[in-house]
């Protein structure tokens, strides 16, 4: 069957320990396996503002964070109120804008509760249905982006696409079709070479590592037949919102006829466009270093736009719980 | 008037000092200021082979191992025959095939010797007639490129685009029109951030570091009204051969209407076409590293193709000593 591999088991991205939530550090693997222990809601904040996990790991975290804060009600540490459950739900939600699934998700949990008891007796078994519902969809997901590649393709892909992407190939694998990823290291926090790398290497894939402005090059040469990547947020309209360096390939491979793929578990259904969507910034600094290293001098500035948006003309198909759908018509699908 | 930076002038890219040929270090600037010490022609050729230097560097140095390689001789450390000279230009040739420039000019230093006492006679007042000779084009096409830019324009440059690409700003500014400068930080050598940031820097330039794959992002924002380049070499067709990372930004800047400028001081001649340019490979390895620290796991494969190739199509006008030319006329300029 197909293999989780280290960094997506949840016990690795989030669990709780006594009196304390363990988050899985992303930004040291795969030079050491650490967790962040928080002890309070508001560390769990912190290190999710600080990038200690990304990509689906807000949301892993989040929902952990909803029993790790009824245990400390419980336990007197928090006040027994409502409010301290909303609370730390809306911190969780601000400290990852652009990715919306997170406050998406507390909120369809925390809304089936009447009663702060109600919510207390029942969270556990909640968010449990929840990670066993999301990984359900994960594995639906990867059967279906397996179904467009064929014996021979070779995906390039960009940051860390996580179970959707990587259960793509290894289910296309499983099927006997021989499949290679290319992934784009995914500067300044080498998601791709860090995380998508060693995953995937972790699941036998054929996996190699390639600068971010490389992709283009690859396509001319023929060396590519599927782009493919998570999608950070889905608009209704089919635009995609995906981590930097997502846009210039997406160009490059319309340009070379090259299909577009993203995956999305859904769409945001308040995002009819893109205008009613919140960018993240990131400090600029983080261009100027690499794994802490400066790697200019100085006075130079630097830059970092976190997120790009790809609209729905560039990408071929977006991959869905409910089908391989065209972009522009996720809106009657997801409505 | 327009300041040299420090890594372009003469004296820091090579210079011979008592028996030796200094090459200035390109791979450790701007956190150190070294130069590799050469004591017989095979030190520089293999000075060559590990990118000590890179872009117009390999030219300036070649040129210098030519006056060393006599001086040598006239020491009785190497033979006295011709074939010593011709046999070095050939090893610096091959030593960097894809930039055909700096075998062009040797065979041309070369071929106007009839003899060996006559090419060690005049060997040192020509190459310092062809570098003043270079930087007297340097600055025209300087002065050309800088008639594109308006006030308020912002250029995206990737890798090190030397004289041509920073006269141009600078020609702009002394002017008095306001410009400024992104570079992709070009990996893996990171070229963009350690020197065209830091040079940028010196001559007085706004410039900001980002990576290779944010320039569609930029494009979509409106921040960039220029791409622009150098060219490792200029086909006849008018087919653009640079660093990796070119081929993306100029198909970006196509899809945004954003013109792309390549600098050559001069088409090879003999590359009617593509097909006929050797082009370099680099060791994949350097993709799974920054700065001599690993980015990736032990298993996974890294690959470097250091060029790309950017067809006629994609480029708005290549800034040549001749003027600004479309790339289908090329051929008609310097046939």
């Amino acid at each position: 069957m197909i293999k989780t591999p280290y960094l997506l088991r949840h016990e690795n991205i989030a669990r709780i320990e006594g009196s304390q939530l363990l988050i899985g550090d992303r930004r040291t693997y795969p030079f050491s396996r650490d967790f962040v222990r928080c002890s309070t809601p508001s560390d769990v904040v912190d290190a999710l503002k600080m990038m200690v996990t990304q990509g689906g790991g807000p949301l892993e975290v989040a929902l952990m964070a909803m029993i790790f804060t009824c245990n400390l009600i419980k336990a007197g540490t928090l006040k027994r109120t409502y409010d301290t459950l909303s609370d730390v739900a809306r911190h969780l939600t601000l400290a990852r804008v652009t990715n919306t699934t997170m406050g998406r998700t507390l909120e369809r949990l925390l809304s089936a509760y009447g009663s702060l008891d109600e919510a207390m007796e029942r969270i556990e078994d909640d968010v449990h249905a929840i990670l066993d519902e999301y990984d359900a969809l994960y594995h639906r997901m990867g059967r279906l982006g397996s179904t467009v590649l064929d014996d021979g393709s070779s995906v390039l892909t960009t940051c860390f696409g996580e179970h959707t992407l990587l259960y793509s190939l290894a289910y296309a694998q499983a099927a006997g079709k021989r499949v290679t990823l290319f992934v784009n290291e995914t500067r300044p926090y080498l998601q791709g070479s860090r995380l998508t790398g060693p995953s995937a290497q972790e699941m036998g894939l054929d996996v190699t590592v390639i600068g971010d402005g490389m992709g283009a090059n690859l396509m001319r040469e023929g060396m590519i037949t599927h782009y493919m990547t998570a999608a950070d947020v889905l608009c209704m309209d089919g635009t995609v919102v995906n981590k930097v360096g997502t846009r210039a390939n997406a160009i490059a491979a319309c340009y070379h006829h090259i299909p577009y793929y993203a995956f999305s578990i859904s769409p945001d259904p308040t995002k009819t466009d893109i205008s009613l969507l919140e960018m993240e910034e990131r400090d600029g600094q983080e261009m100027k270093e690499c794994q802490g290293e400066p790697t200019t001098a100085e006075g130079v500035k630097g830059y970092y736009p976190a997120f790009d948006i790809i609209e729905a003309s560039l990408v071929r198909a977006v991959v869905t719980p409910k089908g391989i759908l065209e972009p522009t018509v996720v809106k009657e699908h997801f409505a």
